[in-house]
């Protein structure tokens, strides 16, 4: 165990996700846990050169287990991006004597804490605090689980007036480069069809998938569709497109929006966070820089921030076929 | 007590609420409580036409009572706003011998009705299901609360993410012609503000209010937009306006759209829905017929159809100023 | 409006209910909106015979509407209970120049109240604030609309079960003197049987209800048992008795408890909240002492402590007969 | 692919848990999609003894996959554990020509597999459908992660009232043989100190926890209870035992009971329980039989029935670690 660190920083970056406050609470109750000293840094990289910053004890995470969003907030910072934002950054940590860092985030985070971490040689780990689920070296982000859920359930919610209807629902969820969010989604909300980034399954397939369903009997039908789907075409003009080409359809459009970013976390977020807030201060401990802690196969393990930047995972072809099948 | 009554049908129509389901139980029960065969109408008025009915005993309501949507269906009927569709719809009733109907729905329903009875004289009683609240004679409608509840959920959700950047969100709720929804979830989310139909604010206002929360020390907002709001902008356009006046503010727009419908109906919704249910039937054999059955001030009442669909009661003022006063 | 008012004490005291919050921060937004001082008392009367004081602004209570508990925090005092125990807490109120109270509780809250107004003459107003709806002159109390959605969400997973397994439940829920808890929430949840403090229907009738309800061919049943029903037994001798009366019935009890009292309040409550903390700060400014404000018919209205606290309103027999009727 | 199997049946079979109508769903359209018959099995193995059989289509599992507990019922069997059952039940398999069967349940389940299939040599395939998460084989059972949403989501609530009222929460959840329930929502919902089967930790550390956790100046905490921990004492009397030893603590208990086994699935539970249904179909249509398919570091697998049942994993170990780290 490293004994010169006595003083850790932690903040948030990025876009929140639920369960975030649940990593700061581990985070800090791990510097507790070991002695060493817990420092918040408010408004991720544009607070850290501002020197927003606060002592947390055990007792300043007491209640945030449960509370969605970020405590310490989150914020873009344009200045951080420089060589010389990141030069008064590092000076502010400097100035209080933290000697190492955690950042919950994504990749935006992380590629930010390779700059300060190589030009300045501060010991830093990350932990993947993202509903998106699209970080590599982690079989779970910290927030995706809870998204999952509230998606779920604003489907299940859709499908009450669409099957009192006899309607077809168009229903836009997050996912600008990864699917996730829309085939889990789509599987456990039942939905009929899936349109997501990582495939271009043409307009024509779900439109055969559409007549299909509809020769079944089916009267309502559910589509799952993330923002980043590569038809060309936004969520209302493929409404559009489909009343114009499919008869007798009455279509709707629902774009679920920012609430999948908010919510109590789910009980495995929470855990998940305890787990890498407690992997993260460990990994500092233990002399490692310049990584992310994430779980895979249920162990917490630390892969380069590189290598949790670049692309990521393909999507799950399995999980793909099971919609299909189910989907009949 | 009415002793000709022998059969009584039920149908939902117009959009659906939460709740609906636990109406149609609670008529089908009353039915069997009273010896009266009770029929079930599929998708509303259309139905009706077109003789979609099956029997409904008090088994076949079991497990409805926690479900969101009709399990009747609903469907909007133009031929049943033709002189020619209502004959129709008679002589299906006459065919399966109903002596009496109960229409769940809102102001639409409420006016076919009146057509339906005023040319057959057929006796029909209404129950007031909508989330709008927008009924006269009631001072509530079945789905309400719970749209509420739904509402309020999505905005906590949503105030998660706002706090954790400093956003200010426009979130849209329901109500084309009343403000019921956007006042009270807007008192309940703790919103800054709210537009509704009831009242043009003017964009000016608005634009003051957020200017005087800025200074105030606020850093996020939530602004609660009723659909039918008289700004003259849409959601986007008032969010391009404010951006463009406001500087500093971090504008997002959230349309929670048709999940406001759906889900397990409130305990209240529950139980309103099981006395009006109850209500309906009884005023069918006590000989009354035109009538709306609601609630006001706990018990339940009947109005004149024409008074039900007649307008709406005024914005609730003294609502509004708890808005005022709480949001300072 | 009283000109001499110049800082207003707020407390909560009892068994705290979900809405709590939101009353207190709509008191302290009144008293920012009036430019009066607003104290927070923390810990009820004992916490005001302790001076434990805390000045309370707009922003104190941001965030807070939707948080279950009360952040004043709640407790018993056998001090304040002693005419000694009241002259210090009154003297603690000079001591910082308090003019007002504001008391949210249940009738224990508003019995030490009149004491403590009549023997030191401080203006005392009153919000009712719990689950069991059990005061006189209000017709819903802070915290009883989210309990009942609570118990009936609980119960609609009890059903699950219950259903999946044909079993018999028996659930116990909050109130020990008012059976509206059981009442309503057992029409919500599609009960088969309630029983309640307001009458003894005795254990024949619940059998013969059960064996009813048998022969009707239901499977799987609940039945709802009040804190305070009297039958003399316990729910779970209750169990026994009806397992050795009635064969074939798999038996299982669920008493809910405390869970009943958290979590974030409904859309109802907030708003109730808001104008009950609105108008007890008005009520205060009008000269208006040793009153509660409650709500009556959707308006907000004042009634003397000892009507509040004097014996309540007998059990809603017409909605038993909903009840009845709808549990068929 | 077995080209012989034309008719597979599919029962649930003891406790039941959230997801089991997710997985016979997923079953009915996996054997939809291979042009298999699928044949619903009603209560179990009684069922299958009594034949209550019902075909089952793609259309006949709509809208099942939200809905918690199980639609094909569930029942204890005292005569399919008798040779002569078995061979009952094997008729009534022959009388419809069932080809195979895919049983969803528990160990015991699993037990009554084992023996008709070794007995009558039919291809049987089982599904991990249980809230313990107590089966060898597979990381999680269906059902599980919904039921730790379920307790935290109480324990939340709960803790509300905790911390209103300074008092300590003794809260009782399931796992009879395992503290996987415990361990994780004790984490989840921040609790401070937990009593699971696997380990005897004696009172006496439990007290020292509290005494501990008393002195860092809480006021308030929960420890949550597994029903088969070892203290030999019940959690009444271990609520009592804490009173007599430690003053101060208002102490309260709360069994959470048999809402755990109910309610809507999670996302994680639906896509678990689709997956693995139709890994069952396939596993059969593989030629595989005396196996539960499972999930193993996301991957569908398969392992004997025997090796399912053979005891369990041991405690997380980390996982114990964790928690006593984030409760300091």
């Amino acid at each position: 165990m490293l004994e010169n660190i006595k003083k850790i920083g932690v903040l948030t970056s990025g876009g929140d996700a639920p369960g975030m406050n649940a990593a700061i609470r581990a985070v800090t109750r791990s510097c507790a846990y070991y002695d060493i000293e817990c420092i918040g840094i408010y408004r991720g990289f544009q607070g850290l050169i501002e020197g927003e910053f606060e002592v947390l004890t055990a007792r300043s995470v007491r209640n945030v287990i449960n509370k969605g969003g970020t405590f310490l907030k989150s914020a873009r910072s344009q200045e951080f991006r420089t060589k010389e934002g990141r030069a008064k950054a590092f000076e502010k940590l400097q100035e209080v004597g933290i000697d190492a860092l955690v950042v919950i985030g994504g990749d935006g985070t992380f590629t930010g804490a390779i700059h300060l971490q190589q030009e300045h040689n501060i010991p830093i780990v990350g932990i993947p605090g993202t509903i998106d689920n699209d970080i590599n070296g982690t079989d779970y982000t910290i927030g995706y689980d809870t998204a999952l859920n509230t998606v779920v359930d604003a489907i299940d919610k859709i499908r009450d007036t669409a099957s009192s209807h006899d309607r077809l629902f168009l229903v836009e969820v997050m996912g600008r480069d990864a699917g996730d969010i829309a085939l889990n989604s789509g599987i456990g909300a039942g939905a009929e069809e899936i349109l997501i980034p990582e495939e271009d399954m043409g307009i024509d397939r779900m439109m055969e998938s559409l007549m299909k369903s509809r020769k079944s009997g089916k009267t309502s039908s559910i589509i799952v569709v993330a923002e980043g789907e590569k038809s060309g075409k936004n969520i209302f003009e493929l409404a559009e497109f489909i009343g114009e080409n499919l008869t007798g359809y009455d279509i709707r459009v629902s774009v679920l929006g920012h609430m999948q970013r908010g919510g109590a976390p789910s009980c495995y977020d929470r855990v998940l966070a305890s787990k890498l807030g407690v992997g993260a201060v460990e990994a500092i401990l233990r002399g490692e820089s310049g990584v992310m802690v994430g779980i895979t196969n249920k162990i917490v393990t630390s892969v380069d921030f590189e290598v949790a930047i670049k692309g990521r995972r393909p999507l799950d072809k399995e999980l793909r076929r099971v919609l299909n099948i189910t989907t009949v």
